[in-house]
């Protein structure tokens, strides 16, 4: 008898913003499992925990590295693959023993998302289940109150480190776009906007759907470092009739 | 004293995929509009009206064309313009009673929706609310269970209605995509990812999260008109560790 894998989306950060098969999953899961730094609490947990049935098992899987090490390095690579496959591993081990395992997501499990390593690893072996969830970046424009892409709209997902010209010709060629993980790259990401011509329309957003958000023209905001999940939107439809 | 205009996302058909914010509002709305063609049931009433207050007035806004008159057409502009203008002027009637009214939008409201062309006539006269969704592609790659983009992809959203050479173009330049209103489109978008080298990825999904899903490698899929929403997704991260 083997148990059952369920990638569980919660959503951008507002409790609210978690679905019904989403609670429904957590009230019956065996154990749950979450992604933080050590040292950190998981944004997911703190979104969902209240949802966890009383006296849960639950597997905090905690990174070994994040920013210590750069990304292209063997190392960086060795220490953070041999990490999921040990998360796999002690997941795989309740899986074996018949329970409901969930692992829960910030946004949603198979967009941009850590769970992404263990389905990868598991999915194959064990009955798998994806709960989808709110993305972070619907919860910005949301917050926003932008319409971000309508009609016959391209709309593209751009990381803020791709370098300063694929930014920029990416930017120029479609009708909208998100730049995720702004951190330290807002001087460049601004640059990159300004030179394709779409400064004018962007628009920053910090912890979109927490109480504390920050929203505003990106031409107001000053290039000091920004949140590693800050994000800038650039609204399409431009054409609106 | 003026009321409160909530574009409430619904998700992409689950009725298990309304958030708890959706659910909540729809609880407090004086009166709930949604869209539909004529005759048709609407899509965003079927998976939420469990949910609408007994007795809720209920605003249907019922599209005057659809495919009947090709979009450039100045016809078709003025026909939806005008119906865009009407229906708005009736949920403003609405709300300068002081009422709470509820726009329910499949998936995410502000994300390709025909909310947002009641957000920008009402939400600069009115206090206006989001209420994020699950978008109708988290919907199909989470049926599917394949991981759609991680690290540093670039993710791209094409409509198929794009020419071929554009498809090909854009479908080469992307790590992940997602073709939507595939429709009539299904045979172009296949050749476009054969030319762009991606064929052997894609993945072909109809009614991702209804009972009657069917999901398969688009190679197995034959060049039969396929519904309007059938999407087709074009997974990233090759570079997987």
């Amino acid at each position: 008898m083997s148990g059952r894998l369920i990638g569980v989306g919660v959503g951008p950060g507002d409790p609210g913003l978690l679905t019904l098969n989403a609670i429904a999953a957590l009230k019956e899961a065996d154990a749950v499992a979450h992604f933080a730094k050590e040292g950190n609490a998981s944004n997911a947990r703190t979104i969902a925990a209240v949802h966890f049935r009383p006296g849960v098992e639950e597997l905090a899987l905690l990174y070994p590295v994040t920013t210590e090490i750069p990304k292209h390095e063997a190392a960086y690579r060795e220490a953070i693959c041999a990490f999921y496959d040990g998360a796999a591993g002690m997941i795989a081990a309740r899986l074996d023993q018949g329970k409901a395992v969930a692992v829960i997501a910030e946004g949603d499990p198979l967009f941009y998302g850590s769970y992404m390593h263990l389905h990868v690893r598991l999915s194959p072996r064990y009955p798998t289940e994806i709960i989808a969830g709110v993305t972070g970046m619907s919860g910005c424009w949301s917050a926003a109150g932008t319409p971000i892409a309508q009609g016959d709209d391209v709309f593209t997902v751009l990381p803020a480190t791709l370098p300063e010209f694929e930014l920029e010709r990416r930017l120029a060629d479609a009708d909208a776009a998100v730049v995720m993980k702004i951190g330290r790259h807002l001087a460049k990401v601004r640059r990159a906007l300004d030179r394709a011509g779409r400064l004018d329309r962007a628009i920053y957003v910090e912890r979109g759907t927490m109480a504390n958000a920050a929203i505003m023209p990106l031409a107001d905001k000053l290039d000091t470092p920004a949140p590693y999940f800050a994000m800038v939107l650039v609204p399409g439809w431009e054409r609106r009739p």
